[in-house]
């Protein structure tokens, strides 16, 4: 296993054993596997369960990580290629991602989209570009429109939940925020969903359509996988008979980029916050999944996310297992 | 040993029993103990030898750990609980804090007092809410009133330089600062003192004497031990004979939360820095104690801080030495 | 091996046996010679390479470290001797550097020059106080005048790429940069080289000649190892039938200190920034090397830095093996 990138490398099979060596690893630690390893963390946009995942994860193996982050460096990293570097700046990624790289046996890097023009973050073009300056095995922590750890995480989550695959009903439902936030784990989510058979409900306001592009590769997917892909924007007919809520808020796409019209469109929906009500016609044990940081109130109310429809936590530690599982593959006596 | 967040919780034969293994662990390294385990370390107020010595502690042990601040998470932590979260934080601590717990086989937790409300602080309102949140075995890194890896280390300490448990004198001293700092030291100093039977005075000027309900404690443990607890404004009367003198400022009491006419009161208290004409009258080796960071020029002159009587290194080192007893008892194989 | 402070302190038979420890570490992984030894790592100045290749070399060697910087400390650290400290910072260097030290089993600090007096900077006047307070083993991670580290991996680096030690010619040369940088790396680049028993020209325009004894040390060295050490400002000259040009941007010496003076000087220097026409009568396969961080189009021209000629990257990740020799002769078990 050379990279992570987007769970769609991976067979159902490759994924069925990285989710059964994840399960082994918990259960039968190994705290010698990864003896000297070192994992390299670069994290250009901020993170606290990637962040301490990881590199938890990376200890319970027997190795050890590091982390870089812009503000640790010398002022900052430029991203920009061709540019004269006369300004804060003082190491472009050129230089920073090959060395920080060489000196781990594998790299992780996180890098969020810039939210400026949707055709160019869906074509991952500065993930890519930072990638293709790498030798050694990579992890993708969420690029402008992946973060595979999240949705493989999220799978093992539904399977330890007994959710069907096939059969399964999962509304991905878009949530409010103040702020424009990346597609990356609506679009992955809504892949990993589809992938995995489930019968999947976009859940979302008007101008809040995710791309064509993704929902077409979601339809595809769960076409392969004998699921379904649908849209809606009504609430009651989206929650029918639901498995599983998964809340997450996201950019306008009909305003990508335009920051004063997205405000101005999301500013009149602040009751897309998940509460009680929206369970009314769901199963009765519909589970309520966000990958988190989550805001309360805002998101989803307390009494969901206290309550015990709530699987966040448990989501969140699935994190940690899913990754020692892809370093192990990736790093491991076996690799 | 399922949490440590008070000396109070152990046995004498316990804080006996911890004392042993870290010297034990100094002399005999077990590099192999912890091996694959992680500690996870959330600090919600600043630190530099809690950081530090209990990422050493571990990694001595042959495991590892990692750190979260909320400078480095997404946009800080909210604390309060019940709040519509559409400010600056994106994350609430009540998820926070399970998912940082969920990583690894301990937590530990530095939060400090409010420093509004005294009833509040000594009620450890917050700290509780947090520690109920989780279900590891936890660590108190110091908050509102407690600060038990202090108190563990110093007790070493004092036993380190045959510092005698009854009999020995041992003052508490208030010391001037330039701003309202916490109660956790001087509050769990006093126990600690008083808990292993020595004859403790608090030397403080009118306006910071410590809260009646810390008073009582300390009395109560001195009297179960077979020392005594007094309380003076008199440095020559409170230094008669002394064995140690343990330096640390806190708030006024007097105007606790009112930092207005604290800073009134302590304006005129500047003389109140450690200096050698306080050990006239103590004993000819009487040793300056001080749990660090200290102020020099401020809370002690450098003459006695770079002098024979400081044992300040002596002292953060045993923090350590303290700490891989806790983690070696928690995580351990004998746990 | 009790500090790695300049490589002058080494025989060349111990730069030969670390430079040998090195390359068989590369091959040979020892990931349990160091398990459960801690490096302290100190960053008074701000670190990318270093921080990142530290923490991976001990992980390799099977030990783990810690990272103190004064953002992350207590309101930073006063280093002033002898100051009342009723301003910001709440700790003094005096305890934090014993303290820190003492929960390694070897302490890395990095503290740049101060930039205001040459002689002051020349003499190492801070890092020798803060390296007389520590009695753990201790490395230099760049002070004021040296850089041992990167000497060592840029000997390697040649080393490496076959360039001879006698005979060999050795460009350094001063660059173009917005800011009047510190002299370690050049200073300590020219004696390595020189050391080496290289043929070494000083390129540099006037006003920015290398101080007189730096420039005599080196020559010491050269004589002593069969090479020789010459100035110039005229490119052409300096680089006729050079192996290697070593760029960097340094401080006027004729203003030091003179920030408004310096820049006056430096601001006609802008065509300082090493392009391919320099290499018009050097080697065919003359290497560009650079201690990083580099600004791109500033320092060097794209062309030369993404081109054959560059071995920065190589140069980066030798700074990891080298610093593991060290680490393994200070610490391993034939220390």
């Amino acid at each position: 296993m050379k990279t992570f990138n987007d769970l769609a490398e991976l067979s159902n099979e490759e994924i069925s054993a990285l989710l059964e060596l994840a399960d082994r690893l918990d259960k039968h630690p190994e705290p010698h596997a990864l003896q000297g390893k070192v994992l390299s963390l670069l994290f250009l946009s901020p993170s606290l369960r990637t962040l301490a995942s990881f590199q938890a994860a990376m200890t319970r193996l027997g190795g050890g990580s590091f982390v870089i982050s812009p503000d640790m460096s010398i002022h900052g990293l430029e991203t920009r290629p061709g540019i004269v570097m006369d300004g804060a700046a003082a190491e472009h990624i050129n230089e920073a991602i090959p060395v920080i790289a060489s000196y781990g046996d594998a790299i992780g890097i996180r890098a969020f989209a810039e939210r400026k023009n949707l055709e160019h973050d869906m074509a991952e073009t500065e993930f890519n570009a930072m990638t293709s300056l790498i030798d050694t095995p990579w992890i993708n922590m969420e690029s402008a429109m992946n973060h595979p750890c999240q949705n493989l995480a999220d799978w093992k989550t539904l399977d330890d939940l007994d959710v069907p695959a096939n059969g399964g009903k999962f509304v991905l439902s878009w949530a409010f925020h103040p702020k424009a936030l990346p597609l990356a784990v609506p679009a992955s989510t809504l892949y990993t969903a589809a992938r995995r058979g489930m019968d999947v409900t976009v859940l979302r306001p008007e101008g809040f359509e995710l791309p064509e592009p993704v929902m077409q590769r979601a339809r595809a997917a769960a076409e392969a996988a004998g699921g379904s892909v649908q849209e809606s924007d009504d609430r009651a007919e989206a929650m029918q008979g639901a498995h599983v809520i998964y809340a997450k808020s996201w950019s306008s796409t009909r305003h990508y980029g335009d920051r004063i019209n997205d405000q101005k469109l999301r500013n009149g929906l602040v009751d897309w916050c998940v509460d009680e009500p929206w369970f009314d016609n769901a199963k009765e044990d519909c589970r309520f999944m966000h990958c988190l940081p989550v805001r309360r109130g805002v998101v989803v109310s307390d009494a969901v996310l206290d309550g015990p429809r709530s699987v966040v936590i448990h989501e969140a530690r699935n994190r940690m297992l899913a990754q020692m599982a892809v370093l192990h593959r990736m790093l491991g006596a076996g690799q």
